[in-house]
């Protein structure tokens, strides 16, 4: 069943909900939906719903509540992949996969050994297509929330991202190298269902140890993501997966029993 | 350092290697090595250590073994990703990534939504295409196994590769809608180190039910892979992702404590 994001937030006490631009379009036009059709409506507080098309106007669809979508989607943590800019277009792909495998929020910055560089119309520009991925990518996987996407200009900003998070881990080359395999486990058992858990990915060139010095004077901690060298679009979706396998498979909290 | 893959197993009692062909290009050609200059030599019986060029030749370079690589960085079991064909170059990404994420085969078969139909000839330069991709990720991620790559004419090739498994699970949509969420964990237990594993996905139309049932017939299990809906290339990376948690972080076969 189709899948519309909406701006607005649910309230219960609202029995009729009215849409129109894009996601109008997309039933409307695209679907060629009609009267009496269903769609899931996801709204911005983490609801969504399954709702009836009542009414079909000129550029406005009328839809009336039937369900509430029971099934919880999301990853019980927030979960943001700070990427270290990577060439060509990782980001988009770090974006989709990413999206789909449950991040809460992506952030790009500047790494000592990224090669590409932006201006701020470029920048923009960027941000506003990868946003436009993780929309895509966040319906066709069903997820109730759409991720966010914001490229930063210097690492300074996102040193004050970093102070959003409950815990920062940064996943580094030689901590793999070096067979450091607790912290991954050890970060998940601490960061519980609700906090945000940020964590730092280098470029293709990887971190230079001043950067390192850096993010962990400002409270990120190093860790290694299994033994095999990952590359830097791979290595968020190893951490995304083996989220999801510990906080939805193996400790899942929506066991009634 | 640089990894090369020898055919040879490695043996003991074998003081000298001798290296020619592609392996001895790079070397001394692209790397522009000498004696002196030291290398990781990778064996095909899952040894791999640390050797020191003595001597180059013409068109051979003469090593000596400094060390044995100690770090096991292969998966403890054996998992075979086998992928009903996908459109474009899905498989080479499938393939690349999932070789960084330890995969230890893969396959590849005609499923009946599968659009791509690719004759004998066409099926062998993908094949041989493939096979490179994966040595190339299996070097870089530092490997000490290259996967191995097996696209197949029909789905009688994959029923009968299926009994060369300990376990064979089915990532099924379906599965993941009604939130199945305990078999992956259950199979993860009941697969022991050295164990085969081989999980069958879809192509982008999914399973057609004839197909479940024909797998499952054959003793294949379905599940889900937690509560999103994964794209045909991002599923195996999922799998992976989730085995070396479980198998490499948190029940680390390694530790001497």
């Amino acid at each position: 069943m189709q899948r519309y994001f909406l701006n607005e937030s649910y309230n219960e006490s609202v029995h009729e909900y009215e849409v129109t631009g894009e996601p109008f379009h997309h039933m409307i036009r695209v679907m060629r939906m009609e009267a009496g059709n269903h769609v899931y409506l996801v709204f911005a507080n983490d609801m969504s719903l399954e709702a009836e098309i009542r009414e079909v106007k000129a550029d406005a669809v009328m839809l009336k509540p039937v369900a509430i979508e029971q099934l919880q989607r999301e990853l019980p943590i927030k979960v943001t992949i700070a990427s270290g800019f990577p060439k060509g277009d990782k980001l988009e792909w770090i974006v989709q996969k990413g999206t789909e495998l449950g991040a809460a929020q992506f952030l790009a910055y500047p790494a000592k050994t990224s090669i590409v560089k932006w201006d701020p119309k470029k920048r923009q520009k960027k941000q506003e297509r990868l946003q436009k991925i993780a929309q895509e990518a966040a319906e066709q996987s069903h997820r109730q929330v759409c991720p966010t996407v914001e490229l930063f200009a210097t690492q300074s900003d996102l040193l004050a991202a970093m102070e959003t998070a409950d815990c920062v881990l940064v996943a580094y080359e030689e901590s793999a190298k070096k067979g450091e395999h607790a912290q991954l486990v050890q970060t998940f058992r601490k960061v519980a269902p609700g906090q945000h858990l940020m964590v730092l990915f280098g470029p293709e060139g990887g971190f230079l140890p001043e950067e390192i010095e850096r993010f962990v004077a400002a409270g990120a901690i190093c860790c290694g993501l299994g033994p095999r060298i990952l590359r830097t679009e791979t290595a968020p979706l190893y951490v995304l997966g083996a989220a999801s396998y510990h906080y939805e498979l193996l400790h899942d909290t929506n066991d009634t029993d």
